[in-house]
């Protein structure tokens, strides 16, 4: 059963959302991904967020570019949490997109990545350490994820090379 | 019967959205004014926006601040002409409310305006002229409107007076 | 008789305003294309603009780069509705553009769309709910359009596909 | 015992985080709060962040202005989920501050909100989703304070009252 | 006779426009001063620009706000040059005057002065100068005038004074 | 003999500054280009702006990238008008160079153009008007070249052609 | 005799750059303020920075708002180190400042700091660093400097009090 | 023994940092060159850091891009100067880099160079003026540098060529 559920606002977000579900894949978290647009499929979003909870979802990741309300929208219907990333819009480079998902009035929580592809695969390992704060075998994971990828860098310290 | 309605996030908005409430009442057009709340009362919103057309609204302008979700929300549920007003926001001065708002993707629109209180001034002059192109009554009023904003220039050219 | 005016800075805007025209071709609505440049030929867009109404054009739509001052000087000869769209510039992708249409001062309202593509796509959608809050058969015509939008997402859920 | 950790780069950062605390007490969370300057008490930053899972913390709440190293340092400290808070620089707004916590590079993953008040209240309040994604009573508690959040504004629709 | 036009767009931009008439009476330059609108008087831009250079005037110095097309209309409807001033806007703090009176396209010009009062002065600098390369008794008042203001600072070099 | 002296900070800048040539050229204006950079040449610039006047230099077209203090060294060391063209910077697209040029303090002027190739173009363009402000055959020239400039346009109406 | 130059383009950075001088007299470090003007002062620049190493100074501290030549000009002038502060401005809060100090080319550089107060201090203090490098009793100050920062902190670790 | 000490936060800043090397070779200064990554790595660069002064580094040299604390986490863990390089980002071009490591706070200092490989160059360069105030035959190095550097500009002032 999926636990966290990755959605976005276009096909042609997945190419930057792919690395949240690549990031969770390291973890063996189950997730179910889908498009989900807050402008085109309104109602398709209310019902997708308000039901996540009841359906095992425990984490919502939602990538958006331009004006963004994806994530927000997602966060207005559920009581989950919601990890916005702001997919890189052609105009504007994300800053749009940045502003939309990080500027919630209180009330209303959004936690926002980095623009782009960084920012998706941090959303996934933020959905992970959020389900590892309570599993110790997670949480487990988490630190040796962490702990592989400083002894890479460690054991590669010449930048020349 | 109402004709334009007047929504925005919050009463915080007040102060802003009225400058849209003023310039409609100078043409004599009939609105309705609410509270709708993008992120704390999506459902309100869906419902405002999808009965609109039937109550007789013709036009939806809508005000917010911040991440700004509510005009272009509310365009995801109607097919009435949806006109945005960012509302000068306390820590970037609306710039994320103006990117918000405008930056919609293809296939819902949102007629944007200036940041703050011109900016919903304007909106309400918009929606009158979006009558207007309909109404040669509601027309002649704008033609007016605006010879007589032009007269008062020209009958005080002198800046320092 | 064409009841949208589509003008543009350059020729070099067309193929961003396009979209504009592709859009209301869609709805079957009327138009006629014009390079009206308000530095260039300032006398033209007088006259184009003043003489919009008489002439059986409902709504405008003005798309410009870099100063992009045509939106608002069609506006400020006509008391039609005008939509501008920001066309995205070389130098500083399409933020002045955006700022110098939008942040019109009261009294001369112009409403703003995106920059670029999609912005351009939008002011013709924008335009047809316009003309659409009026007229029944035109409404229908863009309830269909939504409708088929949110279908064709539905009916591709799968972002990886 | 503490599960939620507030750190913050000065005390002059208290006004705005206080925030986050407010809400904690609404849900009835135990919380700490420190501070901790990356810059002046490096050593401090990395011995709190490394031991907060022993000490039974479930989330770290960081808040910073400026340069606002503060959360991403924290994250580079623990696997724990750490959620920043932009606090509001008096030079650049806290646009400095938003882009230094959100650009996270991809392996260490920092939630961020909105710049100041409202992005401190959602810090505490997307930590009491983070425990509530696991704890049914915390999930409900939540449920409950977006119920009553969305009544509020329902009882009192008229924005000029 | 006048040779200097100082133009602005509303009575508001006077307390900035100011200081270009400020200057140029050092130098003894006769100018007028008028209150004209670009997108309120549009027409009487059009037939201020385009009567200047008939009536003696050599220099136009226009002032505006926020969108800020008066600058560029003028420059539309005159051979004359054309120096432009950015009056500090109330939400965007002149960003949004500076980039749409700067970004002109190729073959239409304004030379744009500083954001605010101190463009406003070097506007009436600009016009001096502009005057004073064909005019060697202006050129001299202006290297005295530089030189004062050089020996000035010479002669308090103790910032602590 | 030369009356207009074009300096640039680098030969890098020749391609942007090309187009102010250009623009002189079809004035028939005589000109001389130099590469003087403010920084690496600070001598030269002192000894080139501070002898422009004596050598019968009218107006001086600075463009400089990046940092961009040529053109606000040369208005210090002359009382001739210097016109300054942002030229576009490989990292932030001319922003810094744009707002280093044109925030001039007061008592020292620079009349700023457009980044890029537009505001090189018109840089020749405004000092040919600088010049025509004073000599009725120059002047001649510029209303013909815009109405030239006029008339293509009015001949090339149709934008998809 | 002064070791470090402290130099300002008016007298209105002093309130800023005082903090630099603070600074310094807590490290016991010899230094001299003096008003000099990029723009006004030229040659006074020219003087002050070609003749700082052989008068003694080790190290120019430059603070200037606004278009902010003074910290460049100064590095083009002298082999010594150059340390710019951005002075806050009035328009747009040293971001012009900070963009015109620290984008320099290759070949001149300045050591930029934080805009405003904290820039100043941190310019004094990055001077004393300069010196510390090669002077082992000045090192051990900066050490106690910091350690004592760092105990001030570790000691009042409650925000709230 | 190396005198400078070369980190950045990825073997992907490299070809930027390289021209901070290539300008030390010019000087004939020892340097070393490392991967640090505060995030990844952060008790390598608090041992790298903390331990340079005794290990005879003079100066640090820290490049980074994105949320960028490299530099200034450097700097919280020693008393030796460190200079920081922005490294150009992916989305932001290097403005996020360049806010994260100039706006450090009072207490701790960054010298910030330009974004990019200008900026590189000149952290190597300004590495050598510090060295060189304290050390005459590398002032005179640098001063000969500079000398050559003026020359060559000097000996090509046709920008055409």
């Amino acid at each position: 059963m999926s636990v966290v559920g990755i959605i976005m606002g276009s096909k042609s977000d997945w190419p930057t959302m792919e690395h949240a579900a690549i990031m969770l894949d390291k973890f063996g978290i189950a997730y179910e991904t889908k498009v989900v647009s807050a402008h085109r499929t309104p109602q398709l979003l209310a019902d997708y967020a308000s039901s996540a909870a009841e359906r095992g979802i425990k984490v919502i990741i939602a990538g958006a570019g331009g004006a963004a309300h994806l994530p927000g929208m997602a966060a207005a219907f559920t009581s989950l949490p919601v990890l916005g990333v702001p997919v890189k819009s052609k105009t504007l480079n994300g800053v749009d997109s940045l502003l939309s998902i990080c500027q919630m009035p209180k009330g209303v929580a959004v936690g926002t990545l980095a623009i782009g592809d960084a920012g998706a695969a941090n959303a996934g390992l933020l959905a992970a350490q959020i389900l590892g704060c309570h599993q110790p075998e997670m949480f487990a994971k988490i630190e040796a994820f962490r702990k592989e990828q400083t002894e890479t860098i460690l054991a590669n310290p010449n930048p020349a090379e």
